[in-house]
């Protein structure tokens, strides 16, 4: 897929000089070379540096992601390009991938350190991927984690004991009862939370099983993502929010950006965000597979956009299928909509028999406008994304 | 849209000391601002050096584009990273932004060197975007550029009279019929191109109007595209292609990639990589608009693959509606294709009448076998992609 430098259609024009044969080439070259060398060996000085300042910032238990120290740092070397003739917003590019590799780094090291050192964390359901994902967070981090398995309900008890938050990560047609089940062996303390698909049933659930801290969590996540940084996880109250923080900062000292949102509110949004967004992508496929369209072929004329649209496809069906049959299936509200959404498509049907422009064009404009001024900014980011596609792959 | 770095959720923690009060990090930090200037202006070293080059190799007409030369720099700082404990995906990557960025300055500037001097190109329907686009480059490369518009027809024979090259860019549907009637007034030599997003018809077209060189083209990219490195024009033989080669050179020296496809493979494959990837993108951000979701709610809980995938609709609608009517409702095949798609789409209702998750799942593997490696590739390029999304904005 990777298109390759030996271009078709590069003309092998014998009239060409070799670059060996000019005089002075070769010699600004190693000019450029020796420039590059000395970049590499300034960026290695620079991270040693930082590691240093990560050591000074672990010991004081200082946050690692320092915004505005992030952006004076960028806004001088953007000053400084402008003086020395570069393009400024290409050196902004290139810090921002430098000061990014560099707080993952230190993210990873800062992060260690628990917000609530010596506390217990019972996973329910740390079999699953997500469960497993977390147990590593936690454990790493160096709290006392726990497992409740299906296995393991006759020792409840035991595995409550003293524990300071419980999180249940269980397929999401278990998430109530696996919460009925669970409430009335936990501390009165404990914080009890979830990291359901959905918030309103699960967190009702928790409400009615546990007169504590509860709080219902949405990681908009994955687990084959390996920094948090910048991740953003759904908060969703429950009750007792002051008692429910110290989780919520330790997924923010992980890099999580914690964005609180009600729960009911959250479902409805995630309909469009998740679920339909998933299903079309899905019927986008099946329908390539059924069609069994040459591939090789398509993307062999690929322009970067398409790539990247196809990438998006690929990306879905190289996942987990229960996941996405659990954000598709979630709720009969769901369903319903996803069916119009069908039903919508039937209307096209009509266009397509008459080829009827017109009526496309006007359709697209009132869309256009419905849009605002997204339309521009996405076309702004997805050219950024297209420029890195087309100078990575 | 932008994640503010003042971010919800983020503890407000009293307890944690001042960065001033820490020894030693402020001096650290003016370490890192003095390694960060000496990078800088050796970067600025660096472009001048590739200037110098670029200075030399204009003045023996040497191609910009040396992959080897790229290749062999980015191994040896891949290297140097290594020897340094750095992280070498990150300084390729680094490195590969750097190449491109100076690359792009290059053909910018040796592309305005036509590969024929001296040459007339006619553009029929140069007040098009496309057209218009084309006049530009082949204006500023030097040629002498003629404008054949609707009114002109009356002086179409001294318009014709003695152009090396008629590129004809007017809409789809126009397209056979001006062909037609530009023919008869074209030199002998002359070679006749059209840049149609569809290549069968305009290509049976051209050799029945003109018995002399003729080459079908399409560019697959937009008027919106800046610079033309890396982008990809098929084109579709028709006659006398060693007549037609400068006009492509011409595309490779603008820094096009250049892919000799078949014109009715070229048209089925379009089918699939245009016409149908289009119509989908149409259909779902026409159901957003039908739907009144609320679009900042949304955005704000965007995981960086739904905005991703949202700034792929609003991209789409930022555009020339004309331009993707004439894309999909291009030939009644086309159009049959979409309709099998709606219809394909309405299987999956019953999917989600009975909430069969299993038939869902079993579909879903049937399409990631499909797929085949493709998958994991896309899950690797996407997730770059993420990164970069999540760095810039």
């Amino acid at each position: 897929m990777t298109i390759s430098p030996e271009q078709p259609g590069v003309p092998d024009n014998a009239l060409t000089p070799s670059p060996a044969a000019i005089p002075g080439l070769e010699e600004l070259r190693r000019d450029i070379d020796a420039v590059d060398e000395q970049i590499v060996a300034l960026l290695a000085r620079r991270h040693l540096t930082v590691q240093r300042v990560v050591a000074l910032k672990t010991a004081h238990r200082l946050p690692v992601y320092h915004p505005s120290r992030e952006e004076d740092l960028i806004s001088q070397r953007r000053d400084q390009a402008v003086r020395a003739g570069l393009d400024p917003d290409h050196i902004e590019e290139l810090y921002r991938s430098i000061v990014r590799h560099s707080r993952v780094r230190q993210t990873v090291q800062v992060s260690r350190v628990p917000v609530r050192p010596g506390a217990r964390v019972l996973l329910v359901g740390a079999g699953g991927k997500m469960g497993r994902y977390f147990a590593e967070w936690f454990t790493t981090t160096g709290y006392e984690v726990r497992q409740l398995e299906r296995g393991d309900w006759p020792q409840v008890g035991r595995l409550c004991h003293g524990i300071d938050a419980a999180l249940v990560s269980v397929p999401i047609d278990l998430t109530v009862p696996v919460i009925a089940q669970l409430g009335p062996h936990l501390p009165p303390e404990c914080v009890l939370a979830d990291i359901t698909s959905v918030k309103a049933a699960p967190l009702d659930a928790m409400l009615a099983a546990h007169a504590g801290p509860v709080v219902g969590l949405h990681p908009l996540f994955g687990p084959a993502t390996h920094t948090m940084d910048k991740q953003l996880v759904v908060a969703s109250p429950g009750r007792a929010p002051e008692a429910c923080q110290w989780l919520l900062d330790q997924f923010v000292a992980w890099g999580n950006i914690v964005v609180p949102v009600d729960a009911r509110q959250h479902d409805h949004l995630m309909t469009f965000v998740q679920a339909l967004r998933h299903f079309a992508t899905f019927a986008f496929g099946d329908f390539l597979c059924r069609q069994q369209i040459n591939l090789p072929a398509t993307l062999e004329l690929s322009s970067p956009i398409y790539r990247l649209e196809m990438g998006m496809i690929g990306r879905l069906f190289g996942q987990d299928p229960e996941l996405y049959a659990e954000i598709i299936f979630a709720t009969p509200e769901r369903r319903a909509l996803l069916r119009d959404f069908v039903l919508s498509l039937q209307q096209h049907c009509e266009l397509l028999e008459t080829a009827d422009k017109e009526a496309f064009t006007e359709r697209f404009r009132r869309v256009t406008e419905w849009f605002g001024p997204f339309c521009g900014q996405a076309m702004r980011e997805s050219s950024y994304l297209i420029e890195k596609l087309v100078e990575r792959f």
